[in-house]
């Protein structure tokens, strides 16, 4: 955990990657007896990521485990980095960061478990969940009030858009392009 | 919002229309590995179905998102109006209003997120869920105590035949038809 | 409700029957959008189904809609009469009477909505759920700690045999035949 | 249950059982129209494999029910021994117990339900969950914080390492192979 202002951090950022299962999911991997496999998503993390369209705020996705599921999720919510079946997560955040021209100071990253400490560890503003392990919610800046699967992206996704103070504006434009 | 009398709007509701994800779900989307997709709705909300039948208050449904699922639960329900992947709702309401001759204020409409809000903003008996957007429950006269998924629609359409005191009546009306 | 002494009314029963949506599962109906459908069914029922093997305790289903689901745990529970599709259940009950030779007084029934509410009246033991709906709980003798889809059956096997003063007796009669 | 004293019980570990529903999973069994069947564990309890792996602590399945989808998780999880359609319990116990070359005191069982009490009475350390039936949780020396499903595996295997003043070591080696 970078110990610095909180509210500072939090305006810094320029890309969110997030952690799926436990995050975009409850962390229940849903297995049936014809060798497929379901993930449970919440519907309002699409409203996190049209939010995050408007914004210009890149959304990429690291997962310890591979799952279709999750291909078939990431492409839905139009995210073009979804890396899978990687426990190295520095290694492609460092991917990430060339991707995208940014500072591990620039990113915040959602994560819950063991997995994702030494990730948790380098960001600019780190995140995690209330059912989240102790040692991950401990790098956390910020424990969102959402449970995984519960929405989590969306919480996010408006905080930063709240702190950066052009949560109103976003809306707005989502608004006027597709509400109305 | 139209600020008027609670109760005498509710009395006035000829049509009742609702949002899919989050309010005949609990906003679970469950994708399977064989790009199948899963939603879990509640057998109670077709208990629902049956009163308004009855009661000859007609349901539609709108979901921003398109899903064969909703497609399917809105046959077994008899809904006939389904629209669905429209994010620009207020088009649809406007439709919806021609085909049942139905004004802005005869209508109820339940609605959980973001993309709900232009529509709750203008029906005369505007509803969210406890689990709802904060923006959402904002422009609500009632908020339910069942959460999306947990058989809300029950919970409306009961609420609206006993403030148009007719609950009983339509009970036994079902009752002699189809329990005894 | 029949008014007669609680502990008297449950000693009577030499059947149970149970409703199965909201009361085998939590009332979830998972739709999928290769036209399947899926039921959360609770293991702890299929506990519930041999100790009522091991007490010569008869259970038979009714249920108002139709599902495969249904028919699918019915037969893993070896459950004999499992009737669907059936909203007058008072005619079905009716016809459990003469195969089992019992009267409404004898018969435990378990409910949790509108449908449920004309038999819940007169059997000898009406038991229903914490979430169910107001008018069958009223009805109820008995209302079970666990909710619908946590194990009712269990719960309710169990504490009929209780009552019945065989609970010990038949626990150890399935101990010595399957566990030891 | 054997009564000593419960840290130096838990330090004599060497080999871990676990039941599957309702402890790897919350009880729910899904069955779909196609006679398929899905059971929902948790992203988590493939970090206890992991971790017990880095540990060398074994882990072994005994499942009354037989299920595919056990089969499948456990082959995701490495664990070599995964028992099923197994009511007598004990049997299989002895058989671990040759396979392992341990003793009944060396084996830490994790169980829920009436099926597990013959095992819980003789093992070692014996576990239940907190949504487990009464006399399971009568025989164990220590209840999880966790309900079945939720994690229970991490929250046993954590509890066994750190115990067993192993954790940050195991944890270490684990990072050292796999994050970093």
């Amino acid at each position: 955990m970078i110990t610095n202002n909180f509210s500072s951090s939090i305006k810094k950022i320029k890309l969110l990657i997030t952690d799926v299962d436990g995050i975009l999911t409850d962390g229940k991997i849903l297995i049936n007896s014809n060798n497929t496999e379901t993930k449970i998503f919440n519907v309002e993390d699409g409203t996190a990521a049209a939010l995050a369209y408007y914004a210009k705020l890149p959304i990429a996705l690291i997962s310890g485990r591979y799952s279709k599921c999750t291909e078939i999720r990431a492409a839905e919510l139009k995210i073009k980095y979804c890396f899978q079946n990687t426990l190295n997560k520095k290694k492609v955040l460092n991917k990430l960061k060339e991707i995208y021209s940014v500072d591990c100071e620039e990113i915040a990253y959602i994560g819950d478990s063991l997995v994702d400490v030494p990730v948790l560890e380098i960001v600019g503003y780190p995140i995690s969940v209330p059912d989240g392990h102790e040692l991950a919610k401990k790098e956390a800046l910020f424990i969102t009030k959402k449970k995984g699967g519960e929405g989590v992206l969306l919480e996010v996704v408006e905080k930063i858009l709240k702190e950066q103070e052009r949560y109103k504006d976003v809306l707005q434009l989502m608004k006027n392009d597709k509400f109305e």
